[in-house]
């Protein structure tokens, strides 16, 4: 349904598009309404009800839309009459749904976890509206401030043909359109096979905007085509030449005799009538030139017309193996910032991803039966929603306004909430548990802060543990109490070994001790209180002390405040400088830039950060069976607990940040750094999306020449899960809580920005500085975990890929008073075994009312892992369904369907079977950083 | 046509309605195509797509448009199925054309003459149009700063119904909302018999705007109806609560169960959707109430359905028979600075309006067959469309932005262009002119500031001299020459008096004769240089000195520098003191109020004005027998020449000020004040643009108990073409060139606003000091007349009148090179004899192709001229026409068919017969004030 074109002309593919923020500036449903137009005029409702008015007006106009979270929101309220004339422009490609996800995403701070999910959720209503025809076939990300390889990924593994982009480096996009780039195959995997990850990649022209003078949006203030010679002002001949102007000017950049112009921008076509009004005259002016000999030839197109277009060229491309990041569009403007903006909102949104995993569970477990029941209306759809708003590019990355980050957050809280009910029904189902009469069920949502009335009052009560990974895993448990020594035991009846013990800075007292639960299931604690009193403080003041457990040596901490060096037992020795700085904020003033740091922009004011204080107040404050914990206080808003677990191989360090201070004037950003003897040279490396590994160097890019001019913020990666830096015989790997932004500028050293707060705006649309409120002061502390683990190179995969799939899938913890009535099930697993340990789960939810979806997914890349780095296959063997049928990554296409365009490059490998027959259709076989989405009927039990 | 009311209910009509200038902070062709939209976000054309889509959506949607002349251009460019589609919409009164002049007219600065032409160019397009159908029932005229009663009158005689008004002053409002007057009956003539002149006049409750938080257009930031319960913010109770509430306290302010509220405002509705989706949901939100008991009813409506509802109550309405100025919307914030503002424009549009009536005239002398020919294709249509546009509140009032005021100027410009080839054509015409191969003809339009080449260089040139008005005028003639003696002869060959005389403060010398041209015709004078030298100058400084001509005695002048007295003869003898003076404006930084003086604003820095200069430099320059003239300079810019012209009653004082000095910091406002001793304590007099009179009183309004807050600017009244001051003996009257403010604020006191120079903005949306830049200097000079007249109050008018006619229709002239051929018709005229004293000929232009429009004006009011103020018959017995058919003064509607709407009212006199039989078809009467609009077939002779 693509328009014609002319061979031997200019094609310029004119797509008008609008950019429909998921939330930024006003939340999506003020968006969507057009509410609170005072801080932006936007009204997603009016630009579809307008879009689909000029489209009926005539046959050549066509529109693309790509945000599902707007579309679903409007779809629900036309007439019978109007979605049939949306689908009959849908089936003729004069509306076409292009990405398609429930919004945008972030690239930089999102798990592909929580991506694809979003993505399904938007892809899916698609499918179910439209059809093939609702199915997009390229990727759109316009907007997102620098691009994940992960991202590529996914979208080549959920069968799009081609991505486009506005943001790149200022410099390499430069020296792409000197040598005719801006167009290319990114290969986006070095673990998957190509063409499986291969995607064909364009940078826009413009951003996403029009060409100069060519806006005809009611937001802008280009002059409109006057062509009444009659009246003043006739400009026909004017703007049709300016339009060739442009339309030469840019062709000179890309290599076919096709270019694309994005008729569009943030919001825009709210009054389509403006927009289509002005480029049917362009059209007309501009093609009547032809009589006269002119070789340009415009026309309404759409990307996949365009796509179409390049792919018929039949030219080679340039290859890309590395990423978009970091982005900057000046010399000192590097959008590093974001990484770490909104640490809570960060952290929050990861762990609502474990909730909705753990709900989707929940629903497919429970069965369709728990649908109803004394408990509401309680789904996974709320949170499923909620987390697909929360990936929006302006949402997770920290760079909305604050009463928007609210609105993210208060919109995940309420799908925590309907899951909750989710948890309740999986206990009330027949099959799990007693249909009698119950104390509440209550979940602690503030045990982070050790709040948690229930477990603070009472003197027995019950704890259910519920493992949403494959496998079986434990986790250590601190819960906010009254009394010194409590009795725990397991779902066995076997005592599990506890402590009380001091909270740092704080005159409360948790019990701690550690758990596990089966793979898909819960067990469930019983906990006694045996002495009524609260316990004396443990904490001592010390001077120079270690910790140790069993699985390593010893980690001791010097006056100095730092903790020096972990994990001193017979294998792994390394000498480890734990510091907390601050890099104070450029407040716009420097003669180099007026840039200043903000809710997007990294920019400190100098390139050194300055310690927070070079002693501590450290205590040492439990040293017992479950636990070994020092505390350290730098300074009133800096402080830290080092915590080894027994039986842990990682040390945890638990940081505190805030209210960051700001009275001297000066904004600041604060970092954790880790300075060791491991020789890194410039070397590091970041995980993209929680997956795959990135192998990063100070100063340098992959792809071109890089002129350095910010030596801080211009090496600032994303990490999503990870970072580590390693020799020949360490490597250091940190785990993390959420994304947050990292680097190592030193030999040996890795720092992690940990939290940010700042009193300028950057300029770049916010319109605030990124200064968060506290609950009770002046600025909100925010309070993480890392994890460290030392391990030498070749076996640090084995460590790290499973401590991270268990920080990103955290147990759910609930707790009724009173002891569980005798036919209580006390313990319980989803499957019959556990998965093989490269194998992770990454999905399974319910589909429709006889199917499930389920994501396995090989969690090793390839080579990172002598053990795990393999093909698994004989999956299925443990598993009871009645039948299994391949989908796209996307699930919104069968696997067997999926027909993608192909491209020559000049490193194409002749391309591989695209998957090796799986043994049957019981086995499957997962091959490193492969994911298979599998549509599965399913009977419960 | 009009939709179903519930009689048991409040009904509350909601207006979907647009305002749009015709030209205020853009051109009429920026706002019509949407350009410049950084000034200001407007774009007629895209108004009236959308809303003509958004009234096909519902058929109870409705829509009123005001301005033909926006109509106009986008009518032209629609496709025939869309104007088949308005077209029916217009039938079914789903779009209604209200008000339908080509613009929505000033009323304080326009001539009536003007405003009755524009309403028939509109209207005309209507009814070419649309028939009876797009006949406008309701005059509308929601923003002009404050409301004349000749507009109203014009209104009735127009076959208006209603008319509303959105602004009034704060006290007058206060007052009928408290006795609910907001709905009146207007008498707004004393001499037409009721119900001539009566108009049903009507207050609107917000201006005309929507009430607060229901303004949903793309300009508002009001919320929408958000009424989606699965998406956040649902306001539907809380909007229907709030909109109850609005609707009940507007209806506590009118007499009957229907209220109007008018939904829209300045360049609203570009995307109507917003609007109507938002209106939508109210009315079904809002009226499901009813169901409940709620006892409102909300409706889309027009004024006209309104009007008709009204009438239907058929109550007893208030009086009203004074006029609405001065307009005041707060204590210190007196509109009445825009009575002067532009002072350049004002008579740049009055002497257009002459320009206009003359071309159209030629129109119909040339005839249809001198409509193609050698001199291009021009016509009146031109002017008559940029005088349409410069009737608008934003034009010729002066408070549009400079780079509009430029427009408005150069669209008259080229309109005069187009009627010079009128003029062209008519000395062409075979009956009028040879064929033969003349010399150019040149018009000089900068004889103001003596300068004409062709006078200048030539040594014999023949000057032509047309006369637009119905019976012979004599009029002084000056032209810039560089000889010192000339030769002038009328048509007929006779000797013409002529002086060589020296510019007041200028090298230059002007050749001073006084010229006639026979009535709707021209004269030809022949002048030739007799002695090629610069005359030497004849100016004399004097000390104390008097002029006179056989008229008067004297008028004398002392070195005071104010010229004292004047027509000293035996009748008459008055004792009056010229002076000119300054108001320093209001910076806002008066501690009562921030209020400024600017473009619409009047307001003195302190209520006594400076004077400019005690003394001036003067010198008698030409004592002849032609003209007798004195010069005064007070100050670098401000000066005067008084001059007395052989028989003539009237003394001309010609003001020359500027550029008008700001270097002090203070802006300016410059009057001229004329002191007498005659008896007017707090009374005077001025016209109602530039017809009927009314009485003015200090400090008081006919209306209510003034609190009077502003001393000088809440005195200040329009003038249009005269003002007066009277006692039991005498009258002086002063008649202008231009619209300007005028007041009197001492017993026996006259004083005129000439010029003004602000520097500061005064909150009305202009957003530019008032500070027009001269050609040559900082500032524009501008210069002007004002003819004063003294007279016993009994005959003043048999004076003033004509004199007045003279000022606005003056005569044309042309000059060609050497001598004209033995052939040339030197003398011709359009009538076969002059007409009737009383009677004017307003309007004598070409209808259709073999018709004329005429327009016979009564121009005495009933009792000002004992000789006069009597009926006329006998008018057509001169004339020779085919037949004659009258119609409305709009000349949209033939008389026989106008049908008012009636209302009671207090004083309701029995109503006369409408108008008294006429004698025969070809003599008509007319009445004191009344005009007569016929259509006339005509054959050309």
């Amino acid at each position: 349904s693509c328009p014609a074109t002319n061979p031997s002309m200019l094609n310029v593919h004119l797509v008008p598009h609008t950019h429909d923020d998921v939330g930024w500036l006003k939340t999506v449903d003020q968006y969507y309404y057009g509410d609170r137009n005072n801080i932006q005029h936007a009204g997603v409702q009016y630009i579809l009800d307008s879009v689909i008015d000029q489209l009926q007006k005539d046959p050549a106009r066509r529109f693309i839309y790509v945000e599902t979270a707007f579309f679903y929101r409007w779809w629900r309220q036309q007439s019978q009459s109007t979605q049939r004339i949306v689908a009959q422009l849908v089936n003729e490609g004069r509306l076409e749904f292009i990405n398609g996800g429930w919004c945008m995403s972030d690239e930089a701070t999102t798990h592909y976890s929580a991506v694809i999910d979003q993505m399904t959720l938007g892809l899916r209503f698609l499918n179910d509206t439209f059809g093939e025809c609702g199915r997009p076939r390229v990727a759109w990300h316009i907007d997102p401030f620098g691009h994940a390889r992960e991202h590529a990924s996914i979208f080549a593994q959920m069968g799009y043909d081609g991505f486009f982009f506005g943001r790149l480096d200022y410099q390499d996009k430069a020296r792409r359109m000197k040598t005719k780039e801006m167009e290319m195959l990114w290969r986006a995997s070095e673990s998957l096979t190509p063409p499986l990850a291969d995607l064909f990649t364009g940078v826009l022209p413009n951003g996403y905007n029009p060409p100069e003078g060519f806006c005809w949006d009611q937001s802008c203030d280009d002059a409109p085509i006057r062509d009444d010679p009659d009246l003043e002002d006739y400009n026909v001949d004017e703007i049709v030449q300016k339009f060739l102007n442009a339309s030469y000017r840019q062709a000179a950049f890309y290599k076919t005799n096709h270019i694309i112009m994005t008729m569009g921008s943030d919001f825009q076509y709210e009054n389509a009538n403006l927009w289509y009004k002005n480029m049917d005259k362009l059209i007309k002016y501009v093609n009547a030139l032809q009589a006269k000999g002119s070789k340009v030839n415009v026309l309404y197109s759409t990307p996949s017309c365009y796509l179409q277009e390049l792919n018929l060229a039949n030219l080679t491309w340039p290859l890309k193996t590395d990423d978009f990041f970091p982005y900057a569009d000046d010399a000192h403007d590097f959008w590093t910032g974001y990484f770490t903006s909104r640490p809570a909102l960060k952290l929050y949104e990861r762990l609502s991803n474990s909730r909705l995993q753990t709900c989707n569970q929940l629903e497919v477990l429970g069965g369709p039966k728990s649908k109803s029941g004394p408990f509401g209306e309680g789904d996974s759809d709320t949170m499923s929603k909620a987390m697909g708003v929360a990936q929006h590019h302006d949402a997770v990355s920290g760079t909305e306004k604050q009463h928007v980050a609210y609105d993210y957050a208060r919109r995940l809280a309420t799908g925590w909430a309907h899951c909750e009910v989710q948890k309740h029904k999986l206990h009330h189902s027949n099959t799990l548990a007693t249909l009698g009469s119950e104390a509440p069920r209550v979940f602690c949502e503030n045990l982070n802060i050790s709040v948690c009335p229930l477990t603070e009052s009472s003197h027995k009560f019950s704890m259910n543990v519920y493992n949403p990974l494959g496998r079986t895993v434990s986790w250590p448990v601190r819960l906010p109490v009254n009394g010194s020594v409590y009795s725990v035991t397991d779902a066995n009846g076997r005592a599990v070994d506890s402590q009380v013990g001091n909270v740092f800075i704080s005159l409360k007292c948790e019990l701690v001790f550690q758990v596990e639960a089966p793979p898909l299931g819960y067990s469930t604690y019983i906990i006694s209180m045996l002495r009524d009193e609260p316990p004396a403080s443990s904490a001592k003041p010390t001077v120079t002390l270690s910790i140790q457990n069993k699985v390593h040596g010893a980690a001791h901490v010097e006056t100095c405040g730092n903790l020096e060096s972990f994990q001193k037992n017979e294998v792994m020795c390394v000498f480890v400088l734990f510091g907390n700085y601050r890099y104070n904020a450029s407040a716009g003033n420097n003669k180099e830039s007026r840039q200043t740091s903000g809710a997007y922009i990294f920019r400190p004011n100098s390139s050194d950060p300055f310690v927070i204080n070079k002693t501590a107040e450290t205590q040492i404050v439990t040293v017992s069976s479950t636990v070994q914990e020092v505390t350290q206080r730098f300074s009133p808003w800096v402080s830290q607990v080092v915590r080894l677990y027994e039986g842990h191989r990682e040390l945890e360090l638990e940081w505190t940040v805030g209210p960051v201070p700001v009275a001297d004037g000066l904004g600041k950003e604060v970092i954790t750094r880790l300075d060791t003897d491991i020789k890194s040279s410039d070397y590091f490396y970041t995980d993209s999306n929680g997956r795959e590994v990135l192998e990063r160097r100070k100063d340098y890019r992959p792809t071109w020449e890089l002129k350095q001019t910010e030596p801080v913020a211009g090496n600032y990666y994303p990490i999503n899960s990870r970072a580590y830096i390693k020799d020949d015989k360490h490597q250091l790997t940190v785990v993390t809580d959420r994304s947050q932004g990292a680097s190592s500028l030193y030999n040996g050293s890795l720092e992690i920005m940990l939290h940010r707060r700042l009193l300028y705006d950057d300029f770049r649309g916010v319109g605030e500085p990124l200064s968060e409120p506290g609950e009770f002061s002046d600025g909100l502390v925010a309070r993480g975990r890392l994890l460290l683990t030392l391990s030498p190179p070749d076996t640090a995969a084995d460590v790290h890929r499973p401590l991270a799939q268990g920080m990103v899938l955290q147990p759910l913890l609930s707790f009724q008073d009173g002891t569980p009535s005798a036919n209580t099930k006390l313990e319980f697993s989803g499957l019959q075994t556990s998965l093989p340990p490269a194998v992770h789960l990454l999905t399974l939810s319910q589909w429709d009312k006889d199917t499930a979806l389920i994501r396995l997914e090989h969690q090793y890349q390839a080579k990172e892992s002598k053990t795990h780095s393999q093909p698994v296959t004989k999956l299925f063997s443990t598993l009871e369904v009645l039948g299994a049928s391949e989908m796209s990554l996307g699930a919104n296409q069968w696997k067997e369907d999926m027909n993608r365009l192909q491209w020559n490059t000049e490193k194409t490998s002749k391309p591989l079977p695209l998957s090796a027959k799986d043994p049957s259709p019981w086995e499957v076989t997962l091959n490193p950083m492969e994911i298979r989405t599998l549509l599965l009927r399913v009977r419960q039990l």
